[in-house]
């Protein structure tokens, strides 16, 4: 891989954007190389959860500039297929089996903000800023962030970001929601590490990966009938299955529970339920 | 009944979990006493709001683990119809025409917090202490609260309570949003009935029987033009009758209102209204 | 114009609602120059931004109820067609493509407060005060609150204040969200004033147009893959555009950038791109 790194470690699976002589601008190698990767995640029993974060200062400066004011003209694009890459990247998370925590290091603008969006988690350094820039560029929101600010700072913050198109740090994005931590640049990783490990040891594996789509697909469900109907399905089906064996029975042991049940190995298929 | 108890004072019906030597573990038999006892609060009139609470310590510890590892082995049950229980209580919630408060005495943990989240209001108090733990016993969230507790707290709270399935405490609930106020146990009740008898006493209890109804359903709409359609029809059926006119005529004349429509009268179809 | 009062100053259009001597009640005169003067703003390249603030004391203090008991009777509109007025107002304020503030200078009781949920901002005076006085007076949420109103302040907070329909202050809405800033009144409008021109003064209009369409329209949209396929299209639209590469090269180049596409001359037709 030429824009990013990976590795697993302890049950946590780290990328690293790592252009940092760009400040980890995002180009389309990087999207192709950030969608293996999180097929390898989702596919991996061994990544329990995944850690996003930047090397070097920045965590990423946003879309890649090199073309200059030609940088976001596809008019070569075929009018009918083309498609926002950073919103391919956010459709991808947003089906994710395994839990994503963004570790936000230093500036993440306009892509670089937009991509944490779907991810569960977003903790920052305290030098971090972040901007959702279109409108001072003459374009518009990308990577679905139309659909999902709105959903974490409310309607009226998404708004001023996006109509002002301003940078602002750290504390604001705390104060307003869009982080849950402030984290000194050194703790960083450790803190998420934390985050994740508090998952992997406490639950089961299928469990969370179940979890995590249902509690993003409803966010757009139109009724808590749709709700009802996924999750008397998915609870039918791991009902009986080892892993809630060994929930209840450790629980009522006053032990440790010991799961079993791998990602990998067959899950119901969320999504098609969901279209049925 | 079994299971609860209920009493109608002062307006207000009061429906205590009431299986106190199992912490008020929910059952199918609590399910279905609690169904008829909330077609009972909609159907009466001397019902103008409802408290949901706990007998003992705990408000309600989750789902009756009797049958240990198999508690949640559903298979015996008709793969097409299989319906969670939770989800069949949060429904009728969801659907209720007067509002309802849960005054959490304490423990309110897997349904037993989930079971409140259609709720109008949860106030709880110092000692409780909440957990979303399916993950952690090998299931999925239930009661629809794959659907609810986002919009309650945010997608990013709701991952993280899922997720890892951990027990917090009152005060992380209140600062969350998950509860609004934090009461001295001896208090708890006083303060629910507070509530219900502000809405009783000032309002009209048809006007609260419909909207109630649209603010819970246009909650999953996918528009204001639907909004604009059900509030259009509810307020011209509103506006021509008794309650309107003694509401603003009360109002012009600095005189306390005396709201004579009944909900049990004849209100307009919402439901139907919505599918039309 | 005889129930509002505009002017054009420094880019920003700034609509008084003008009937002091009734407290600036709202009737179907008033809406009709709302939408007659919404439409010019839209219309007008001068205008980057809409602020609307009242005359005199109050902002608006409701439907005006010169007709006593029978304000709200509607027997004679022809049943299938009748429309909510305060709801033609705020679906209107939905489909914007020019920034709206609120500017509460005083009471916003009833449509006084609803037609400002749709607005972008909303900053008070400190003495103002707000109400959702509908079950008070016997009718229902209308403007399509029972829309708006959940997304901003949360289903718990909205449930307070409709079925209570209690008076509130100023500080409990900048608690809740329902503002965001508290201004001194003798600089309420010079806030105002300010948060438009940041706007006005760092972007493209164009882009903010669509910006403000795609925020307010996918906030009832069931996923993601809504938000992605409008904003390709209007990513691809915009990136091949004069502001964008002004937006870029002036980054670029670390000057401010000077944005020439006007919202007038032809922009993707946003609302028929949704239903496509």
């Amino acid at each position: 891989m030429e824009t990013i790194k990976s590795e697993v470690l302890n049950g946590v699976r780290t990328i690293t954007l790592s252009r940092p002589d760009r400040m980890n601008a995002f180009n389309a190698l990087m999207l192709d190389e950030m969608l293996a990767e999180l097929d390898a995640a989702d596919a991996d029993d061994e990544t329990r959860a995944v850690i996003v974060t930047g090397e070097g200062k920045a965590f990423c400066a946003g879309a890649d500039l090199g073309k200059g004011g030609a940088t976001f003209d596809y008019t070569d694009a075929p009018k009918e297929e083309f498609r926002d890459e950073g919103g391919i990247l956010t459709l991808r998370l947003y089906n994710m089996k395994k839990p994503v925590i963004a570790a936000i290091n230093g500036a993440a603008i306009g892509v670089g903000i937009t991509m944490t969006l779907p991810m569960d988690f977003r903790i920052a350094a305290p030098n971090s800023k972040m901007g959702f820039v279109f409108a001072a560029r003459g374009i518009v929101p990308e990577s679905n962030s139309s659909w999902f600010l709105p959903k974490i700072v409310g309607i009226s913050k998404a708004c001023d970001w996006i109509f002002t198109g301003r940078i602002f740090k750290a504390e604001e994005a705390l104060q307003e929601g869009l982080v849950s931590e402030i984290v000194p640049p050194e703790e960083l990783l450790k803190r998420a590490n934390e985050k994740a490990r508090e998952i992997a040891d406490n639950t089961s594996a299928v469990s969370v990966a179940l979890s995590r789509q249902l509690l993003w697909h409803m966010l757009g469900s139109d009724s808590p009938e749709e709700a009802h109907r996924l999750e008397s399905k998915m609870l039918q089906w791991t009902g009986s299955r080892a892993d809630a064996k060994e929930g209840v029975s450790s629980f009522l042991e006053k032990r440790k529970a010991n799961f079993t049940m791998k990602v990998s190995e067959g899950m119901p298929d969320f999504l098609s339920s969901r279209k049925q």
